[in-house]
This record gives structure tokens, sequence and C-alpha cells, in this order.
């Protein structure tokens, strides 16, 4: 018998859509300067292991993201393949240059706490929502998807635990603005099951429904499987995560970032829970990336599926 | 507000009593010598942080685990704690040891698979049960409390996939036999949050409780954590926990073991389990330990605590 052993649990959902963030929020954090056609590569190679959503790149300034300055190579590369390829743009200028690329979905990034608002973008939360605000409306009347990030959900470094309240009021604002999904990001890693739940309840109780909604953890701390797993059986069905575990925060000194997308689809494939990815397909990839970083994968199902074929 | 935000989950238990196996399966799976009186402040300190429930170590023939050739050394340097000691034992030859020097608390190992049972004890699954017996009669009969570790319960190296049918019936004749805990373990890390559901549904419909049970869960593929939850949503409240990560499975070649105390601590912390243990204290008892060892500890939120100290 294969393993994992598939037992599924009624409970919780039958299929789940992977947000792949590997090439994006994955590479941006690594220090390893990427050649441009390994990243188109490693995109194909995602899509061919059977993930459908692939965040492909970003287009914020080449001077905040030095690792994806090659965004106008990079997306003409991949942009035909038969699957969703979302483009992170901070703003108008970043939208344009999507447009002009042929991007058919796009991302904002929001904070939900004042401190990391004034860090990432030297706005205050509100006037980083007015800042996004034409940027998602440009983009919905221009026929795109939008996705809103919002970072620092469960805990912040300089604010310690963030409230519920002050996650609902910033989600519901990019709800209300026109992002057809939000991903409730973790950035710290801190979050445990019981605040999970609360924090998804208050958003449905808010007018959010966990269609709308993504969770995207960080294993900082270890939970981000463990609170995954809390946002299915709560009814979330799209879930963040990085092939290989790629990337990381860069205010978290830990080697340890997001969610590895191995150990999602591990747990996953043992519920019975559909995804349509090849889990041999993605570690070879992941391997294969390591390789091109010149450092092991820090996920926990790569290492242990290379190993065994080693 | 301090980290983790503590919400509770009215679904989950209200106390959970680690038992702590680092001390014993950790360090018999380290490489390097520990002298013994480093094992014995490592007990200490373990005590000291609030673990009640501390495997000490084991009296196992100093030929097959060298590393804990010492217990006698080691035992009455630790045996006046005011804590739960147990130490292993895997026949009536080693419980005599044990007796001698005052243990209070025996676990004695068995295989769900035949070949774990063939490749560890050379005997089929029948006749280790029945070497046991005398060992668990006679530590019953001398007042002791005994816990029956069950390896290799949802997966094996050699046979993959183990069904549910298999482990219930070995897990029930050491219930039969005696032993007041059984411990199932995950002995290669494979098992997911529905295949932990449905192998403890099994075991109650059989006759053995959730009460009488524990998890021991390795995270080779990173779901120690996510399957503990699932067992604490089911009813399980003792859970094994190797402190800093320590340790590990000889058979699988990965670097990753036994599930953290401090991942599951923060876990529990933030679900407002109580467990009685100082996680700042644990965390630095094993970064300690692991500057007794020469090498960083695997547990994520040790490396993360520890990262933001220095």
């Amino acid at each position: 018998m294969s393993l994992p052993m598939t037992v599924r649990d009624p409970a919780l959902p039958g299929r789940v859509r992977i947000h792949e963030v590997g090439a994006r929020d994955g590479l941006q954090n690594e220090k390893t300067a990427v050649p441009t056609e390994v990243k188109a590569e490693f995109v194909r190679r995602l899509a061919a292991a059977g993930l459908t959503t692939i965040e492909a790149t970003s287009f914020v300034h080449p001077k905040w993201v030095p690792q994806l300055a090659d965004a106008e190579e990079l997306f003409p590369r991949v942009r035909d393949l038969p699957v969703r390829l979302p483009v992170l743009v901070p703003n108008e200028r970043g939208l344009d240059r999507a447009l002009a690329l042929g991007a058919r979905e796009v991302a904002v990034f929001a904070s939900a706490t004042e401190s990391f608002a004034k860090a990432n973008l030297n706005r205050t939360v509100d006037e980083a929502l007015a800042m996004f605000a034409p940027t998602v409306t440009r983009a919905i009347e221009a026929g795109l998807k939008v996705r809103g990030y919002l970072s620092m959900c469960f805990g912040d470094p300089w604010e310690g635990a963030v409230p519920v309240e002050q996650v609902v009021r910033v989600t519901k604002a990019l709800a209300d603005m026109g992002c057809d999904e939000l991903s409730l990001g973790d950035t710290i890693g801190v979050a445990t099951p019981g605040h999970v739940g609360a924090l998804l309840t208050a958003l449905n109780e808010a007018g959010v429904p966990d269609s709308r909604l993504a969770v995207h953890f960080h294993d900082t701390y270890g939970q981000a499987l463990s609170n995954t797993l809390a946002a299915l059986r709560h009814g979330v069905t799209t879930v963040d995560a990085s092939a290989g575990g790629l990337g990381g925060c860069p205010y978290a000194k830990s080697a340890t970032g997001n969610l590895a997308t191995e150990d999602l689809v591990w747990m996953l494939d043992g519920l019975g829970i559909e995804t349509g990815v090849d889990l041999t397909a993605l570690t070879a990839t992941s391997v294969w990336m390591a390789d091109q970083l010149g450092r092991p994968s820090p996920s926990r199902t790569v290492r242990a599926l290379s190993h065994k074929e080693s």
C-alpha cells in the first residue's frame, strides 16, 4: 500500500485550491540571484506538477525587490501556460506594467497593523487602502481578478497579538473595494488554531464568507499546517503555500518561512482532499530548485522523499 | 500583548499532559555521547520547566542502545524529583534493573507490524507480546504503572500503510495485558489527520477509551502537530513530545524526528490548553542541550525564540 494512506474526514472540504507563491513570495525573499530562465522553468514545472494557480512575479519597483526586477522579461515566457498566473502590483504604475504584458489577475498587498503599514509602505493603514483603491478599481474595470493580501493578521513584531476586529476592518475594506479574494497572512507565524477559527468566524459575521478567503501561514513556530487544518475545518478551501518552503519573512530571523506546498499536499493527499497536484513531480521540482539556489529545501516532505530516493 | 494570543476552542480539552521523551527516545537516537551528569541536569531542567512526566532512560541491554548504557548511574540522580519518571524496560531483566533502582513506572515497546517486530526484536508480533506478558504482569504486581508503546501504527517502511484493524489487535492485547496507557507511535511520520481519527475511533469501539491513549507523532513529513490537533479534537489528552525535537527514527534517514515539545506548547498555549510548562524555561533548556550536543535544535519554536533573544 502506498503512503500516505487515504482516510477522508467528512468535516473537511473535498477539494482545495492551492495558491502557489514560491515563484513570487518565495524567490523575493531568497538571497541568491536566480536567472530569469530558471524562474520561467520553475513556473513551468509547477504547472506541469498540477498546480493551477501560480503567482508568477511582482511589479513592485526594482529598487524595493531587486530579486524580481526581471518581471517584464519573465512574464511573457510563462503567460501562455494553461493556469492562473496572478502577479503582485503595489500601485497603479505596477498595474500598468502588468496590463501591458497581458496579466489577467493581480494582487495588492495591505497590512492589518499600523506598524507594518508604516514599515512596509510608510503610510497609515487607511492611507495605504486609499492608495490601493484606484489600482483595484482600474484592475476590475479592465476585467481582471484582484486578490488582496493582508499581512500581520495574527501577530506583529512591534504590536504583539493583533485584535481580530482590526483585521476584520481592513479585510472588509479590501473586500468592499472589489477584491474577490482575501488572503489572510500570518506573516510572523504566531497563529494557533483557535485564533484562526475566531478570525474566520468574525469575518463571516462581517459579511466575508469563507469562499472569498484564503489562508497564508508561515512555519516560523511550526504551526502552519495545524492552522491550515483549522481553516479547512472552518470551511476555507484556498490555501497559500510555497513549493519547497521557499522564502520567508525578512523580519523573522529564523530560517523557516512559508508553509511548504509538499507538506500541505502530503496532508491533503492523506485526507483524500483533491488538489490535482502530483506530489512526486512537485518534490522533484523543489529538489531541482534547491539545486539552483545551492541550499537544501526546508520542506520536511521534500527532505524525506528525496532521501528515500537516494 | 504577548504571543501567542490565547483563543480557546471549546471542542478541545482544557488540559493536556505532555509525556516528555527527549531524555530517552531523544538521546537514544543522538550520535553524540552525552555525559551522565548532563543527562541528569537535562531531566532536572525539564522538571523545573514544568514537565510532569519525563521518561528518564532505558534499561535495554547496553549492546543495543549504548547511548543509554549509564541507566544505573543516571536514574538515582533524578529519582527524587517530584515528577513521574517512567523508564523503558524491554524484558524481565530490564524490569529487575529498574525495580532495583526504585523505578515507579515502566514502559514496554511493541510493534504493530510483523516487519518491524522482526527487525527490532527478531520475533513475530505475537512472540513479542508473549515476551512482554510476564514483564507487564510482574511490574503490575510490584505496584508499577505500565505504559505500552506501539510503533508503526500508521505506516511501516517495509509494509507501507498499516491497516487500522492490525493496530487495534496489538493495542488491545497490550491493554488486556494490563498496560494502563497505550502510546500510538507514528514511527516514520506518515500519518494524516483522518487516519488518526479513524484509528482512535476503532480503538474506542474495541474498548480502549481515549483516556488510556497517548499519541506519539514524528515530524518526518511535517505532519506531527496537525495530527496532534486531530487527536486532541478526538479526545486524547496525553501527548508525547521531545524537548527541542531531539532524536528521530534510525530507520528514517531524514533529519527530523520527534514532535518538538516547544512547537506543541506554542500551539497549546495559544489554544489556552493547560500543560504547566513554562515555554521560556523549556526553550532555554533545549538551547542548553543543543550546545551540549554541538548542533542546533530542529524545533522551529526553539529557533524562532532563541533568535529573537539574541
